[in-house]
C-alpha cells in the first residue's frame, strides 16, 4: 500500500432521499460518488474514501463517518468549505479534522447509533422525505417488545437476503430504546454494528407489534428460527438515521 | 355552462420541490394533475379544478385553496381521505368543506399571503428543500427596504417577462414585514394579488440590499423605471410558501 503523510475523519450529514444510498454503484447517484467527485478536484487526485459502512437508498445520516489519506495538507476549515462547495446542498461536512494515519472509521468504530422516527400524528408534507408517517400504534408494547433486542443474538433473521451468512450474524446492541415525543416516536439502537436492513427490519416488526398484528415474543422466536424473518415488512428508509459513530 | 348541485372547497398544503409547478402542463409532474387524477378516479369523471393561482416551480403550499364542482355527494372526512389516498405523501388535503355554488377559489379571494425562510445560521441539509441559505445578511438595512414595499405601487419591473403587461401590474401590498428568528428570518407579505415571479423578485432586491449590493433607494426606482429589473436576481423558489388565501 502507498504510504500517506496525512489521514483525514470527515463527519457528514446527508438527505438520503435522492440518492441510491451511500455506497458507489455502477449507475446512479450515490453519496461516495458525490463526495469523491469533490474531493477529486479539490486533491487532483483519484482519492478513496473509508466510511463506517454503508447506508442503503433513501436513508439519511446525522453523524456518517468517512476518512481518507492524502500526502497533500491544506488548512483544516478552508478544506472544508472547498469540499462543501463541490456538493449539493443535500450533503454537508459537518465536521473535519487531520487524525492519526492508523484511525479508520470502519475498523477503529467501537459502536454505532441509528434513529428511526415515526411521526404519528399531524402528519406534514414537508415531513415526508424525512419521517415514517404511522397511527393508532401501542407504544406501551413497543415499549416492552423493542427490550428484547437488548444484549448479543443472532439477528440472521433481521437481516437482508443477499447478507453472506457465512459471517456471523450475532450482533451486540447496547441500547434499544424509544423517546415519545409530543406528535412523534424516537426509536434510539446503539449496537457494536448492524447488519444490512437490521434496524428497519427490527422496526418492521416493532410495528406490527405496535399495530397488534404479532406478539412480542416472535422476537426470540426469530433468534433461534431463522425461516420465516420474510413474512414481516421493511420499516420504511425515510424514517432511519444514521446518527452518530462512537471511536 | 353545466349546471352543478356541489361546490368543494379544499385547503391544501404541498411540498413542491419535486413538482413543475401547480398548473397542468403539457409534459412534467405538476400538483394540479396529481389532484385532477385522485378526483376522477374517486368521480370516475372528468373534474375541473378552480385554484387560487398557480405556484412556480419549486414553490411550496401551506395553504393553498382549490374548489370544484359535481353532482354527487360524498360525506366530507371519506372525501378527504380518499383524496389523500390518491395523492402521494408530497400533497395533503387539509381541509374540505362544502360550499356556496357561487365561491371560486381565485375570484372570491379578497387577500393572500406568502412566506419566505432564510437561514441564516445552523444550516441543515434536512432544510435544503423548505428555506433558502443566506448568511451575513444585514437585517435592519432590509427591515427599512421591506417597508418600501408596504401600499399601492406599479410591479411591472418586479414580475415575469412573459406576464402579459397589457394587463394592469399595480398591486397593493397590505402586509410586509420581517421576523426575525434565532437562526432564520421569516419575510410575510400580504396583498390583493401577487404576479409571476413578483414575491422571488422582491426578495432578490431585498436580498441584494441586505448583502450590501444595492441601496433600498432603488425599490421607489423600479416602481418608476420598467427597464433595469433583469439586472437583479430572483430569490431561490425553495424558500416560498404560499400561506394563506383570505375570502
Amino acid at each position: 500500500m502507498q504510504e500517506f503523510t496525512y489521514n483525514i475523519k470527515c463527519i457528514i450529514e446527508y438527505d438520503g432521499a435522492n440518492y441510491l444510498g451511500f455506497q458507489i454503484q455502477d449507475e446512479g447517484q450515490t453519496i461516495e460518488q458525490c463526495i469523491k467527485e469533490s474531493l477529486d478536484v479539490i486533491y487532483k487526485d483519484n482519492i478513496k474514501i473509508y466510511a463506517s459502512g454503508r447506508t442503503d437508498k433513501g436513508v439519511h445520516a446525522k453523524g456518517q463517518v468517512f476518512n481518507y489519506f492524502t500526502n497533500l495538507y491544506i488548512e483544516p476549515n478552508r478544506l472544508k468549505y472547498a469540499i462543501n462547495r463541490g456538493l449539493s446542498q443535500d450533503i454537508k461536512i459537518i465536521s473535519l479534522e487531520y487524525v492519526d494515519i492508523n484511525f479508520h472509521s470502519r475498523f477503529s468504530a467501537k459502536s454505532k447509533e441509528y434513529r428511526y422516527y415515526i411521526k404519528y400524528k399531524d402528519y406534514s408534507v414537508f415531513e415526508s422525505r424525512y419521517k415514517a408517517y404511522i397511527d393508532n400504534l401501542d407504544i406501551n408494547s413497543m415499549q416492552e417488545a423493542i427490550k428484547l433486542y437488548l444484549g448479543t443474538h443472532d439477528f440472521t433473521s433481521f437481516c437482508s437476503a443477499d447478507v453472506d451468512k457465512r459471517k456471523s450474524c450475532i450482533k451486540t446492541i447496547t441500547k434499544a430504546e424509544i423517546i415519545i415525543k409530543e406528535n412523534e416516536y424516537e426509536f434510539i439502537f446503539e449496537g457494536d454494528g448492524f447488519l444490512k436492513y437490521q434496524i428497519r427490519r427490527m422496526m418492521g416488526v416493532l410495528i406490527a407489534i405496535g399495530k397488534g398484528k404479532l406478539d412480542k415474543s416472535v422476537i426470540n422466536d426469530l433468534y433461534i428460527n431463522h425461516t420465516k424473518q420474510m413474512h414481516y415488512p421493511v420499516a420504511p428508509g425515510c424514517g432511519l438515521y444514521l446518527y452518530k459513530v462512537n471511536y
